[in-house]
């Protein structure tokens, strides 16, 4: 297929480098900074534009990867009202494209994007919606080569899936970060807990993770978590967070 | 060296294992539960023993690995009182075996174990401390075939390790399990974000966290935000975890 993409940030590199892996040809690139569509379109031996409304008429899929809150604006410019139009949120509904084109979907790529840190598209999760059955069929069709792992969802599970990936992905990694302050504050390397981190996402690839919960809060062991908190006595947002996520754990163990 | 192990839970039965795997003997196991040291014992080809007065006076090594608040009951009931003793605890001090012995250290492997899953220990951080240089000196020849990754720190640094462990691993994990209940309220399944888990603690292995942090709070995205909030509004618990964890990434970035 013929693929416009519009935006240059992690997701329209990411898809559209998988895209074309797949066979697919990413005939044009737009973004807000002509720079970044110059840099990514180059990647992909694809053309840069800088204006929307001179992007082809003649494509067959136009992908939408960009912050969710100009993806009315950036449809409203497609020039090519009967062609199939995407967006890739996690957080938006279908909806928000059914003013600009009689066929539009939602492809929603799960997973966290960097530029410089390469990915295999393979293992990620594709969640898709279409707004008729020939267009979930033809966006089945395009990702067929691109993920083994495809999903038809609603705007509305599609919305509790990006929360959802909010608190085990985003939240996660600033408990990172958190760690990371504690450890520097008293001269400790980061690479001490790296292992852990690596072990406690492999154990719920394959339990439930409930069921390997561990630690003090886990225990119920108020002594110890007595003596964090005093460890934590001149960080009272660490404090904070320490004891909700102590109580939380208690409640659900 | 021969190796007295006081305890069969986690810690106990995988370095246990390791130990013996790098060569040692575990002469005898001891558990508050007689059924749990057999179990143990019998895997390790020691002998079970029922009451802590009762154990070899001639081993080389006593380790004790229980609960912190049961660990100076148990030394003070070993009746070798110029054989080294050890603790695996995080969060307590080397001082707490004092009393017990002449010869005294800490062996703290910093991962979360669970008795069904096997781990490379050759990976895992093994943190130590030893009340002399000699007792440092025979802690250091113990593990030499057991871990490559081998360090010396006093027992407020290993508090602040233990600390950043709980928030890196703990409470990463429960977020995990919030994230499950989420997915599952709306009939959705965890291996959809699975693949995000292993990502998100992959990308770290080799970036510092604060820089690959993304999400909604990380770009101040207000609107998804809000929107997310009022997915919570049955939620009062998670709500509130959500604001706090938002707020502290803001205030990170």
């Amino acid at each position: 297929m013929n693929i416009v993409m519009l935006g240059s940030g992690n997701v329209a590199t990411h898809l559209g480098k998988a895209l074309q892996l797949a066979g697919h040809t990413i005939v044009e690139v737009w973004s807000r900074t002509f720079d970044n569509a110059r840099i990514l379109a180059s990647s992909l031996q694809a053309e840069a534009v800088a204006d929307v409304s001179e992007i082809s008429r003649q494509a067959d899929i136009y992908i939408i990867a960009v912050s969710d809150d100009v993806i009315a604006d950036v449809a409203a410019l497609i020039p090519a009202t009967d062609k199939l139009i995407i967006h890739t949120s996690g957080s938006t509904g279908i909806e928000i494209l059914k003013p600009y084109s009689s066929r539009y979907g939602v492809l929603y790529p799960l997973q966290t994007f960097s530029k410089k840190q390469d990915v295999d598209f393979k293992e990620i999760p594709l969640v898709m919606e279409g707004s008729s059955e020939e267009v979930e069929h033809v966006l089945k069709e395009m990702v067929l080569q691109v993920s083994f792992n495809v999903h038809l969802l609603n705007s509305d599970q599609r919305r509790v899936l990006h929360l959802a990936a909010v608190f085990a992905c985003n939240f996660t990694n600033h408990l990172y970060a958190l760690a990371d302050n504690l450890l520097k504050d008293h001269n400790l390397t980061f690479d001490l807990i790296r292992p852990l981190i690596t072990e406690t996402a492999r154990k719920v690839q394959h339990n439930n993770p409930v069921s390997v919960q561990t630690g003090p809060a886990a225990r119920n062991d108020k002594k110890t978590i007595d003596k964090h908190l005093e460890l934590l006595r001149d960080h009272p947002e660490l404090q904070e967070i320490y004891k909700l996520l102590s109580q939380s754990i208690v409640n659900l163990n």
